[in-house]
């Protein structure tokens, strides 16, 4: 594979490196990968996380495969197949392997799906820029910038052209439980790119609403289905539901590879349940039981638009 | 003073204790308070916290103040408004002191406010109960319960009754952000009384109620305006507007001794915003700007019915 280079993911002379999520902001720590069971150790652990950017992660990683290993067709799906389920809701990591399987020129294929993204995101920003005015203040949640894609992003994408065109913009930036993706991932991103922004708890940003103080929300997706609901990290739908109360644009940027067209609606959606610890940390009574949903639906009546890499859509 | 008990807060032999709030569920620490300084330092950095309980721990700390120091009455007086201003929202803090202020008999006065916060509680359970029905799954943020009371709490005291009253029942518990006294409070009050609960990010309620699983929303309050505009933890404002939308009751429970009846309008409820270091606990990006308020306002109209000690009452 060429060199390829972006803020979480990088190949050089062959080698895979990246950028260990689980440890922003207070270590920037780059791990080789040399094997897809370690990306796929990687992507379930979250060191790699972000929907376009683990579906980018997972095609590099079977090219190097190829280039390094040279196994077997069968060996090869073996892999492909490990890779595709080591998540069950963001339908970018299943499309990019079965496009890995289906290629016959696969080192070229992963590096096409790569430079893509790239693509995609700048389409996305140029869209979505439009969408915001000169002195908004934007909501965003979790983590959809350079870190979940191999380009400028998606949601973040989109602010980070409006500032960059001159509008002045400043985002509230949802912490994110449990794993605070907006307090460790977006808060570190917005600050490398000086875009003024605040922190708060999720539970914050109703009352903000509520004062008048945010204008448009913009969040990316994990999986969309035909008919627009949207599966993104949990925390979405109730933005969705406090926007549409205080009528207020809610807007979800993706691009076509998080579209599921096999998908017909929200209820079709695997949503991912992950480990307890994840909301016992730091400090909750240990022998409380837990329910910790990975994302969640929203439906696509409470969202204002879709802004897709083809342009903004109504579904 | 006469021997006194609760769960946060003790007097002993004329000395009082009360328990580190801060430190559980890892740690049960008694601190002895022996000066209102003290407890104001104690209430300021939440080690004593929950509106009800805030009012009856200056009140015996005043009355304590008397018995050990013999103060002057100028003396009393500045350490009562020292201590009526350590924390600006909850109303109950400021009726608890004047009280003590214009009483002639102070000592007395302490040990019926201790005592007439345990009778409270019991009849704010006995009528919030009988809104609930047996497989109700409730959900409730914050710590309203015998950690923010002295007798079995506002909003969890009216669980922990239907519970006794044979009612099958599970409470859904939001962790609520930033210090996580639903996770660290309320979940072990809840498992020290054996009630079937779960523990869930705040994001994740609206989650819970799109999927039906939510029958009521149970919370306390730290001020009550006259019009019932509800100011309660930061979060709470976030689950009435939610349960709006998911045509879920939405109750407060809070005694008369929450109700401010100088205060016409939510709008008039002074929101108290604390440190930073809260939300930039355990690993947000350090350099960026935080949005802190510890409370906010709930307007009446998205309030099914207040649980009073003298009844239920919509305003």
């Amino acid at each position: 594979m060429k060199n390829l280079n972006s803020m979480g993911l990088k190949i050089s002379s062959g080698k895979i490196y990246v950028l260990d999520q689980t440890l922003l902001p207070i270590e920037e720590k780059w791990l080789e990968c040399n094997h897809p069971k370690v990306m796929e150790t990687l992507i379930k652990k979250l060191s790699v996380r972000g929907a376009p950017l683990i579906g980018v992660a997972a095609a590099v990683s079977l090219a190097h495969f190829i280039e390094e290993y040279k196994p077997s067709e069968k060996e090869f799906v073996h892999e492909a197949m490990r890779l595709r389920e080591s998540r069950p809701t963001a339908v970018n990591l299943m499309h990019a392997v079965d496009r890995m399987v289906k290629s016959s020129n696969r080192i070229l294929e992963a590096e096409m799906i790569f430079e893509e993204d790239i693509l995609l995101c700048e389409r996305m920003a140029n869209h979505g820029e439009k969408l915001i005015t000169d002195g908004d203040n934007i909501l965003t949640h979790c983590n959809a910038g350079g870190l979940a894609t191999v380009g400028i992003g998606t949601s973040i994408g989109v602010i980070r052209r409006a500032h960059e065109n001159g509008k002045k913009i400043h985002v509230y930036v949802d912490e994110t439980r449990p794993l605070f993706q907006g307090a460790r991932l977006t808060a570190w991103e917005l600050s490398k790119l000086n875009i003024p922004h605040t922190l708060i708890c999720d539970n914050m940003a109703a009352m903000l609403m509520q004062r008048g103080q945010i204008q448009k929300i913009f969040t990316g997706a994990d999986r969309i289905a035909q008919n627009g609901d949207s599966a993104n990290k949990i925390g979405t739908y109730s933005l969705a539901v406090l926007a549409k109360h205080h009528k207020i644009p809610f807007y979800i940027v993706a691009p076509y590879t998080t579209i599921d067209t096999n998908c017909p609606t929200g209820a079709d959606i695997p949503i991912e349940e992950r480990n307890p610890s994840e909301i016992r940390y730091p400090n909750a009574n240990p022998s409380s039981p837990v329910f910790n949903p990975a994302f969640d639906v929203t439906p696509c009546t409470l969202i204002t638009s879709h802004v897709l890499d083809s342009g903004i859509k109504n579904f």
